[in-house]
């Protein structure tokens, strides 16, 4: 998949602006994984300023991981303006599935927003499927493969979007093109905000190209500088200290090396 | 003291799912050690899913470290239904003495709540036993060893809990039973969040085992691992990723060679 | 310039308390900058406690990283308290320029409060002095030495305080005093926060000197930590290890040898 280097050489040649309504574990994180691989985070959530910043911004993310009552109206309004200025939107559902609150808060922005990539862990999607339960906390209970696929596809079909559901093994739809990805490492559930970085990353890309290329090459990018990071160190503070160099060292020839996506 | 390891296989085991009302500075941190140790982290304060969440989570830590007018209701209501769901709570009274806001919430908190385990420093302690005036922001300005051991029981008594006093010395009694605990780095001191992180490491614990084990248990395996840390990179950033990689490589072995801990 | 050194062994010594009402991304950052650099943080906004944690803190240090609507009275009371009670504030206008709302939020603080050091970009304080659109997102769009010193001399007259402009080169100014510094690294672009920990450093040494002396003082400390930090890790993650490391060891020696300062 050559577009996935290329797609990364345009983050890093425009620094498109990503512009994120997060949570507050993974603010720091998810800005300096923004800006190891190139992009230009900016975290704004003011319903005073939604509207001056989205125009600037080349995408928003929206991630439910330490959900408010009072930041909801901010992350409704946010995906509307997105919606009018026609800027591309990833939902990261934290969360779903773990309390009613935040799969009905996802789903409603689904809903009322035009969401260009919706990413989360297979307890978070199928929760917005319709089956709780499977959400521990921000963890997935479970994994299986071919669950996976079907509810990335299922996923696709029903919110009209771009799916991304992530586990050991990741599955990526957009209802017509589905792509497998297997690169990661185990040590990433073992840090806070990886996925959330991910998503964070996903928008980077979406500032440079379309949904689909932009959900497969996000993850990929973050997985296989993941890999290349474990190797240099096995445990986790030493893991995430090297993660975000890997994000700023990654390049064509890694990508093409370790990369491991298929189309099905 | 063999029941330190075998509570944190335990942990390492059941990976206890910890839900954490907790202050902004320290989420990340928080969540990252509760990971390196084995627990499953999760931060959710937004009232309309205390419910939900305390349904499913093993145990509830409160910290006050940035504490809001906002999060008072949050942090109310939590440790409401906490006591009903009977879920073990952990109280870090951030910054108590510093300000009379802080102080007179911590002691609402122990009031309307059931306090599993109260753990702060010697400032704080003392503040919440009617002592103003030894606290410097969220550092306790003093230190005194046969203090801290008084307060440690008079708190306990006081509260109807078991109470860990962090500093040079620790100090850990439930009333009956008093523990004095000699592991720990002065390199903790330059670091932020250190003890919150350890209040969260006690609520893994007690997700686990009773809270005078808890909290002992917590309180040494955090030093431990930050003593190994220090001897491996003895300034404040270094020492800050090794403490999680130490976190997450802490054994038995290391536990009984290096822990300090006697009953008095 | 002996007094740098002078000032940050007085920092050492005196370990001023610096009270923070920043933005959520470099809370965590922040205080552990402080901590390197010998001071005492604390993250305080709640209205409540304003008056009593002032009252004990040497200084005050606004961020408006993440602005909200909410904790803008926060601010607004804050600098008015600091006022009374006579201590010394750092205003830092982040993304002031990218909207409105940040822009006038910062105009309003200068107004209504007493600012004793303005500490921005070039982008950020062109705006205040209403040339709008230099500003992406938190991040400066372009760079001009002529330009920088020009603003840092309008800002200091404008506004009657000392300004500090950083960027490639920074440039400080009182209005009767105009500095240039020449240290700093490029990675410090890639990594979140380290303008706001430049801001929180200028509060420490507001703890123990006069307001032209502390912003040059803290961005060269800071600058001078970075360069180190960046022969020993030239990537992002390791680099900000290593730069809380270079705040730890940072000394008399170090600042003489690496200091590029001078007056104009």
């Amino acid at each position: 998949m050559k577009w996935i280097s290329k797609n990364l050489n345009k983050i890093r040649t425009m620094n498109p602006l990503v512009q994120n309504i997060t949570n507050f574990v993974v603010m720091h994180a998810t800005a300096n994984a923004l800006l190891a691989v190139g992009a230009s985070p900016v975290m704004a959530h003011a319903k005073s300023e939604l509207e001056d910043m989205l125009k600037i911004a080349d995408s928003l993310v929206v991630n439910i991981g330490t959900l408010d009552e009072a930041w909801i109206p901010s992350m409704e309004k946010a995906v509307k303006i997105a919606a009018d200025f026609k800027k591309p939107v990833v939902l990261d559902p934290v969360g779903a599935g773990a309390t009613r609150f935040r799969t009905e808060t996802a789903l409603n922005l689904l809903k009322i927003g035009k969401i260009t990539v919706l990413k989360g862990n297979l307890g978070e999607i199928s929760a917005l499927l319709g089956r709780q339960g499977l959400t521990k906390g921000v963890e997935s209970k479970e994994y299986n493969e071919k669950l996976a696929l079907k509810l990335a596809l299922d996923a696709a079909l029903k919110f009209e979007t771009t799916v991304g559901i992530t586990g050991p093994i990741d599955y990526v739809s957009d209802g017509n093109n589905t792509f497998v990805l297997k690169n990661g490492s185990p040590i990433l559930r073992k840090v806070t905000g990886t996925g959330c970085m991910v998503s964070a990353i996903i928008g980077a890309f979406l500032g440079v190209t379309n949904p689909i290329e932009s959900t497969v090459s996000g993850i990929t990018v973050f997985n296989v500088a993941a890999e290349k990071a474990y190797q240099e160190a096995p445990y986790p503070g030493s893991f995430l200290v090297k993660l975000y160099d890997q994000l700023y060292k990654i390049d064509e020839k890694t990508i093409e090396e370790v990369a491991n996506v298929s189309k099905i």
